[in-house]
């Protein structure tokens, strides 16, 4: 518990917890402003992620490599998890797909282009490792291609029915956790030595105690559970009150705040010349919703939703993803960085940002 | 004669001969059941390939290596040339279009793949020469460009007639026999020497006497072609049978079927740690069904089909080259393999396959 | 002028500046021969950008590396923007967009490609700066994913109507100018080092005194401008009399006649195996295109048009751009080339070019 106080002293990202009472109060005397419910949540997740992201690296230290690889695959995007699940159990599909895909378009963009810049400002040129990059860029691409194909067929056929789509989901959501696990067994076990680099380097911060580390674990996760469920009541009308539409609140919006912890990591890693680590953040981040959170999220729809979710996309979103995944490969592939590889990568997120902020608030 | 009785003694695979026979037996007999036909027709092209392909090679051994190359590469793919020639013959456009594109599909990814996987589960790290296989995924990207095309524009513009796609098709014809011939010239002449590896590497097995590989040559080309004519008449009704799409017939059952001896070549390079050897193979297959057997047919079909054969294709199949294509470019970028590699890329085609099983049968 | 003078003797392009005062008094005495006309312009064009390029270079090597390079990156592609601005004040928008694709998918194919297969003919296997080469590649795939946008979104939304479609075309105008400012400043200023091979080499005509620098680029834009009036003014019924469509007039004819004079250098340093010299005239020449004088287009519409004009492609268009993007970085990312890579990319080009020449006249 002193661990834990300690820690929030040194860290001004989670004095930000003081928001969380704020926000059930405020749930339970006003319920009806429905802004401010929205923005009182968004500040009360962003320590919650960040307790919770340091919470799963702490067990994960205690418990040795490959389990603790494993943990930290699994639970790396708990608070993106459980925001989709309260939405998913609210019949709010479009909020689910749109913050999936733009989890993965903000991951590989925002925060990959960032980390380059604010690296290449302080560093002339910054290098990293080609391999570990190159197989996250290709599990993201192989992940593309998977949420691709029901909208490309779709198109294609007109023919091919809302059954088709929900059976191609069911197996494609198969074939990615499939493909997952494979990646994980690969990196944490027969290929390791590939990967050396970027695992040892997240062994920064110091480790909590194994039994805080499992009650905040515990603890936080409901905690984010029920400030998610303010979040996705509030969000439609709030993002009608500052004139959104709910696409760019999905991708944009929602995948700040869901990744916020993580973006402070991968920036203070590209500061510190430890680009490694900046990339593994952002693209195991990226791969890691594209092949584990968003199948998880179909199989559990058969259980939780109103009705199962597919995962057919709105074509523009299937785009910007396929754009995301190809900008990362392009980019990664030759370990070196300057600041300009940063602004590049940056103002492709920026395109998409103001397309989906100019979007009519109709538009899905 | 003996040599021919020798190799068949030895190689498991030609034991399916005894199909043969069978087939023609059953025809005969039973012209009705058409499930049994295609079954025993399936079995009976396999053995046939086979043979085709030694055939070829040692014709190719005893000519010196350019003109053994422009056999190799001409003659190569003899059997998917021929099961095509029949469908065309028969008006059956729809199945000669989805074999060329499963053939590009199914030896860019999965021929590719499975020699990465198995001769990853043997060999730690692979490596093997990038400038081949460089040049044979540009190969395809061109060809990819070619077939692209006319979907695409005929897609943009519905003004585009059927005439212009005619046209069209016949220009894109030349460019691309063009386009081969030229890499002929570039690969077995100017540049013969960045080539080396994989080159030497084809003159594994014992080639057999010039009369004996003729003669094969000749009679075995007989045989694919009237077993490739039952294989066309029942085909369909299989299909319908076995519940599969026809789509997925085309796509993924005659392109195993008919690239099953050069497959296994590529396997049994990729677990000699021979990787050059299958990668060659893969590739090379791909382009060559790409750059030289798509538009051979095309310019045939003025002389045999019914009506002249366009180069335009449902939009699903663009899409699946295209990733294949991409996938073959970023993989083999690198010139190194492990396992994982492999799987990364048979998930994309696992992914093709289910689809491609799931679609309605009436949709094409 | 006496330097003027010898530089025309010395320089056989030049002597088709006889044409400028030939098409003066053509257009006087028969306005009606659009036809003559057109010819006439073409041939007209051609010198007056080699005369704009040289000055534009003399200019530059006065002033110093910064300045300067920054003067050849603004004015370099002059012609093309006063030939567009012609079209633009002539509201013939379709004319204009098509000459901006045209430019991008020209300079980075034909240009690309013919100096690849030329400097292939006599050097055997030629290197180049890849990280320039990267550079400009990343720049121009930006550039493409800002320019799909505008088409990709309004193709998956219909809802999303013309008011939209010119806000988005407004902010990607300033995203891309503003990335290629911060380009400048990256490869002219803070990496400089990493591009000192290409900078070097454009010093190697003799460059002319400042005076008739300056006076030459003015005394030329001017003529440009009237002969781009004829040329705006004759071409639709030009292309009607030959047969071709309006968007191969604009996509091929225009974007090689305005890209005559880089041409003639770029390929005079393939030959010379500075290939360095080639890759960036024509990468540097498609990216300048597609993030200066593209976005200055739709800003400058808002005073000059008869109504703004958007970044909406023709759908076709945008498959171009984006396949010559792709294209030229997987070309690029070896650093290598031989002949045969000239021929593939050349190959991409016939393959467009062919497919605009075939396009049935009504078509767009």
């Amino acid at each position: 518990m002193k661990a834990l106080l300690k820690e929030i002293r040194h860290n001004p990202l989670l004095w930000l917890l003081a928001f969380v009472p704020v926000l059930f109060a405020c749930h339970k005397l006003r319920p009806e402003s429905h802004t401010l419910l929205f923005v009182l949540s968004v500040f009360a997740i962003v320590p919650l992620a960040a307790l919770l992201s340091h919470a799963t690296e702490s067990v994960a230290a205690k418990t040795g490599d490959a389990v603790g690889g494993l943990l930290n695959a699994t639970l790396g995007n708990l608070t993106e998890l459980v925001i989709a699940l309260t939405a998913l159990r609210a019949g709010q599909y479009m909020l689910v797909k749109a913050s999936i895909a733009g989890a993965i378009v903000t991951n590989t963009l925002f925060m990959l282009g960032a980390s380059f810049l604010l690296g290449g400002l302080k560093h002339h040129v910054q290098e990293y490792n080609r391999v570990s990059a190159r197989m996250q860029a290709g599990l993201l691409f192989l992940a593309t291609v998977a949420l691709l194909i029901p909208s490309a067929v779709s198109e294609a056929d007109s023919a091919a029915g809302a059954a088709f789509t929900q059976k191609l989901s069911m197996g494609l959501a198969v074939l990615l956790i499939v493909s997952y696990g494979l990646s994980m067994l690969f990196s944490l076990k027969t290929h390791r030595e590939l990967f050396a680099s970027a695992e040892h380097a997240e062994a920064g911060e110091a480790p909590w105690p194994l039994g805080l580390a499992l009650a905040t674990l515990g603890g936080v996760t409901v905690l984010v559970a029920l400030v998610s469920e303010i979040f996705v009541e509030s969000v439609q009308k709030a993002a009608e009150a500052f004139g959104m539409s709910q696409a760019f609140v999905g991708f944009i919006v929602v995948a700040l705040v869901g990744g916020a912890a993580e973006m402070a990591s991968a920036f203070s890693g590209a500061r510190k010349n430890r680009l490694d680590l900046s990339v593994g953040i952002a693209l195991g981040s990226a791969s890691q919703i594209a092949l584990f959170v968003a199948p998880m999220l179909v199989l559990v729809s058969y259980f939780i939703g109103p009705t199962p979710m597919d995962l057919q996309f709105w074509p523009g979103a299937v785009v910007m993803m396929l754009v995301a995944t190809l900008t990362a490969s392009l980019v990664t592939n030759s370990g070196r960085s300057a600041w300009f590889i940063g602004v590049l990568v940056l103002m492709v997120y920026a395109i998409f940002a103001l397309t989906l902020y100019l979007l009519p608030p109709k538009v899905q």
